[in-house]
């Protein structure tokens, strides 16, 4: 008679989801995985597509093909309704999924603060959708600019905002204004382009401040090279849709403001209300058991082990989520084999962050350097991250023309974006 | 005194268009191209969007890095409201554009005959979000059958039925066929596939019919061949959301209809009501110039130069509107030159369609072979069509995957696709 097999539900297809399922490959359990799209994508290089150096397929991934050959991990796409934990159940679109283990990695999602009312009026960037909305914006923009036939003054149609100074608003900044060096001249000869500013509103005093002094130091520098005006210490008090207002009463006229100040956690509905803790993460011990219950873990972004060292939990890293998926696969076959679980620890083996050509920073346990080799370190960690063999190549390709032809190979407006809220 | 150069105004960046527009690169005249997108797309390879061979960015390329270097030529995207052919207008909605020519390559569209009320329930190939809605909705729909929630039967999720035997027809049910045959047993071990039926339904007693017998004939063997479900002399009548019917009575139970029965011109408004002919083209002389005007003509899929050889005009091809385009051009110079122009004669150079791996058709004037030979000369050819480099070889890529893997590289639904229309 065959033995019934434990049930794994995981949650989530990002870096820790599919950390964690591939970690369980070969082991002697069954694996659930579900995630709302078929395909896993590489967040990190999201700015990107949303500029046109990437192309979604190069970034994304279909789930079923990572695991095609593992017979033991099935996945679903499907929307999570909520959890019931007291029935080991998951309620989800495509039916209840019961569960002997359940393990959220659903992530973080936007977080716009105050500025939620008038969400509809910001870009984003968390989701393949949002970045290719912010890529045809852009462009059609520089169209609108160019056929100039509302009374909408020109500033506003080509000035653009980023709001956050972390990695994905330097990064934003650094490859809008390379755009605007490089290729809008080109591609809009009669655009007077000294009428686009490039401005980045940070609310801290530095930018990048989860990295080091000298990587904040750096990409500052480099940002102004670029010509981009960074604003540090700068707040964003509210947006109308065509003029951004600072703390301080100033302001900037612009259609196009970028949100990158924030996110949350995406924790799923059900949950006992006192494990949902700051940054609407969910709360788990240093085994990544949500607090409350047994058989339930949170791992990646959406989890935060709160201690001494770490009082607002792990940051939302890639890594992060991937050690957590690894660690807690071998804790639940231990558990399996009747073992006891051992504590997680993270190992940082360092961050980085580009901000155009030959411009990167690289924070390492024992080494912060910055750079072209910072640069070319950079570009092989991520070309090597991403899933697929097609995919490197493609990405390697794009980065090649982009370097040797500075240009951008993807300005194409395929779904035209049509911003919600008035303005 | 600079004199006043002569205004060329282009409508539509498609294989006419652009055509005309880079024989007119070095000549003293201005041209101004205007289309809705900033795009130029390659039609022929629609198909692979749609189903997942091929990447939008391989097969469309930026209009303005086309005439980057070419001082005399002028994109704008927007679109055309009508023609003022008395006052040399054209109205936008970037406004109103005069010229001294006015060349009219607005292509075509898609023709749903008696099937127009219930459009919103087909899906069609026309334009790159079209191609990107079926991608998504075929893969949307093996995730459905999977799930397996609603009341709606296995094989009306699963099933799929072409309307239409022409090339964009066969080329589909052959690309999806193989998806069934190689990438679905991979990608959903679990789903049934002897309960996907693949139907492709066509009026006339032969697919292919502008091609030769020999084509014919071996393409309808290859579908065979393929597992497609081909119907000759076969009219549909009518479409409910969830049942095909046939003329005969019988029907298919499918959600996934696929249109490719027929086009239509997509001519302008404002044209005099006689020069819209059959197949709502517009009537052209041997000079490609509309009927009733002197300054204005129509190129490409749009034109018709009805003659004794050809009742109903030339075939709507790349070919015939490239040819057209850069004829016309040259007549624009001699007119400007104060020479007659020359009447245009198309140099037919032969057709290709391809319908699986190493399954293609060729008809050249002397010769017409199928095959493994005639597939790799319908991959160089359109390989070598495709616009700039990078495209090239990723489409290079991406179809050497798909040959030694029997694998398309791209499943993602990034946009899901919500058809309209009940059913």
């Amino acid at each position: 008679m065959e033995e019934k097999k434990v049930k794994v539900v995981i949650v989530g297809a990002g870096f820790g989801g599919i950390a964690m399922a591939r970690a369980l490959r070969r082991s002697p359990v069954d694996v659930l995985l579900i995630d709302q799209h078929n395909y896993h994508n590489f967040q990190p290089l999201m700015y990107q597509v949303a500029t046109g150096g990437l192309e979604p397929g190069s970034i994304a991934y279909p789930v079923r093909r990572i695991f095609r050959y593992n017979k033991n991990i099935t996945f679903r796409m499907g929307k999570v309704r909520e959890v019931v934990p007291s029935e080991n159940l998951l309620k989800t679109n495509i039916g209840d999924i019961p569960f002997d283990y359940l393990i959220i990695a659903t992530g973080s999602q936007n977080n716009f603060f105050n500025f939620e009312p008038v969400k509809d009026r910001l870009l984003a960037l968390k989701s393949i959708p949002e970045a290719l909305n912010m890529r045809s914006f852009i462009f059609q923009n520089m169209e609108k600019a160019l056929a100039n036939v509302d009374d909408e003054p020109l500033e506003e149609i080509m000035n653009i905002a980023i709001v956050g100074g972390g990695p994905a608003g330097i990064e934003l900044a650094g490859a809008i204004s390379e755009m605007k060096r490089y290729v809008l001249p080109k591609d809009f000869p009669e655009l007077d382009l000294s009428m686009m500013s490039i401005n980045l509103y940070e609310a801290a005093p530095v930018l990048l401040s989860a990295m080091s002094e000298e990587a904040s130091e750096k990409s500052l520098e480099y940002l102004k090279q670029l010509g981009v005006n960074v604003f540090l210490n700068t707040r964003v008090r509210e947006y109308d849709g065509s003029l951004i207002t600072l703390e301080d009463g100033s302001s900037f006229r612009t259609d196009t403001v970028i949100w990158t100040a924030g996110v949350k956690g995406a924790p799923l509905e059900g949950l006992p209300g006192e494990s949902i803790v700051g940054g609407n993460r969910i709360a788990v011990n240093e085994y990544n058991q949500v607090a409350g219950t047994g058989n339930i873990f949170a791992i990646g972004d959406v989890a935060a082990h709160i201690s001494m060292d770490n009082p607002k939990g792990l940051p939302m890293l890639a890594p992060v989520a991937q050690q957590q998926g690894r660690h807690l696969a071998k804790n639940i076959k231990r558990v399996v084999k009747g073992k006891s679980m051992l504590p997680f620890e993270y190992l940082d083996k360092g961050v980085m962050a580009t901000i155009g050509r030959r411009k990167a920073v690289v924070d390492l346990k024992v080494l912060k350097f910055q750079g072209t080799f910072a640069w070319l370190v950079w570009m092989f960690v991520h070309i090597m991250s991403l899933v697929g063999f097609r995919n490197k190549i493609v990405a390697f390709l794009d980065w090649m023309v982009n370097y040797f032809t500075y240009d951008r190979p993807l300005g194409l407006i395929i779904r035209p974006y049509k911003r919600n809220g008035n303005g």
